[in-house]
């Protein structure tokens, strides 16, 4: 009766082996609009494995995500305990002050035992890998932000336009 | 001990310059899941911003995202106060009755004083600029939404396999 | 006054009917980074839909995301209704016990109703269906997740580099 029913594919079979291999990924543009530690991490390293790789790397933060370049900011990025079920917090307790700040701190301690940097050193990892890293002027406008705000890696502040120029021949993800 | 490790790849270089120049973006094909106020317009000023540099759009709207387009709730759209740290506001603040509310109209304003028009004339514009809209047929079944209660500019009611159909050539946003 | 004004793009038309045709869609790799039941179902439901279409699929989960793959957690994941506008809920309602399993228990029904199987069935059908399905090392690490607790249908654990190879001619998406 509808027609949003899932069928079960298995009776098509996976593409056969084509001639040719598949054309390997060569850049990645990442855009970055949310500013908790928990969404600010995955950009983050999709680049930076993007760097080890030898695949270009363009980072574009804007909306929330400005905060993960903003200087004042970015070292206070918190994950979210409300209005996120992962965490398993009933969303009362997750509400209490305090179970943001733990949860945050927890986080950070396991990415210490990982050996992954601090977002800070992060973004200086990337842009000293080639990664560039641009902020959303359109947002920086909305959020009354500055360029003299920002972290000294940004390679500069670009259009929606711009951004497209930038990503020529890139993979986009919008996180 | 971990292979989780951030290694600094800075003994890598980035790509020489490729004797071809990069492929230029075509063709921009964005799924918008979300239905707050603060995702939904970068769907729509990334769709905006490919259309005025001659790039392709497309926009399908899925699940909470389906809100956009539909008559009654887009004028509606709210901000996320609650489980979004990055508004900076406590958590049992931004839960308080009310405080959505302002967070709502101080973006609305933002977004005036950028001259970003409100939702429905951006999809007006869009819609006008070539850019095509689609609805998700799946979650339209879930919500029990009708085609006559979404807004005029909606190209049609697509399956996820005709979406796909629809984006040969484009680069694939998920928001 | 300012750079950010959005501009009515009517005066360029889209682009000429290129004298080749857009290269179509032949593989789709989906990096799942969240663990609700409503950003769950997108990734299963777009990967299906691609081999449906004999599209290749790659899924790759981590952060929050690992929960849907995790054997004893993937039946009891939650829709987020605090945090999330778009559930039409006041978020101090939203906040009550009680209410984030009242939205799961309706969204699992309607989702039923639509003969959408459940999200173990799902990855089973995928899994028969060809699509890959890997797990994020780095992610779990941090959660300290062993592979034995993934579900069978899991055909191995990634770094974020070996994940770039396996998209190779892939348009890659985050959820």
């Amino acid at each position: 009766m509808t027609t949003a029913t899932v069928e079960r594919p298995e009776t098509k079979q996976p593409p056969e082996a084509e001639a040719k291999a598949p054309q390997p990924i060569e850049h990645i543009s990442i855009i970055c609009s949310k500013g908790t530690l928990d969404m600010a991490y995955p950009g983050l390293i999709l680049a930076n494995a993007a760097r080890m790789s030898g695949i270009d790397a363009t980072l574009f933060f804007t909306f929330w995500g400005l905060d993960i370049i903003t200087d004042k900011k970015l070292d206070k990025l918190h994950v979210a305990t409300v209005g996120n079920p992962s965490m398993h917090i009933p969303t009362m307790v997750g509400g209490l002050p305090g179970m943001e700040s733990m949860a945050t701190s927890m986080m950070k301690k396991e990415m210490e035992k990982l050996d992954i940097p601090p977002v800070r050193e992060m973004l200086e990892i990337l842009h000293d890998a080639g990664a560039k890293i641009y902020a959303c002027r359109m947002a920086m406008d909305m959020f009354k932000l500055e360029e003299s705000e920002l972290i000294p890696q940004v390679n500069g502040v670009l259009s929606a336009m711009d951004f497209y120029d930038k990503s020529a021949g890139a993979q986009l993800l919008f996180i």
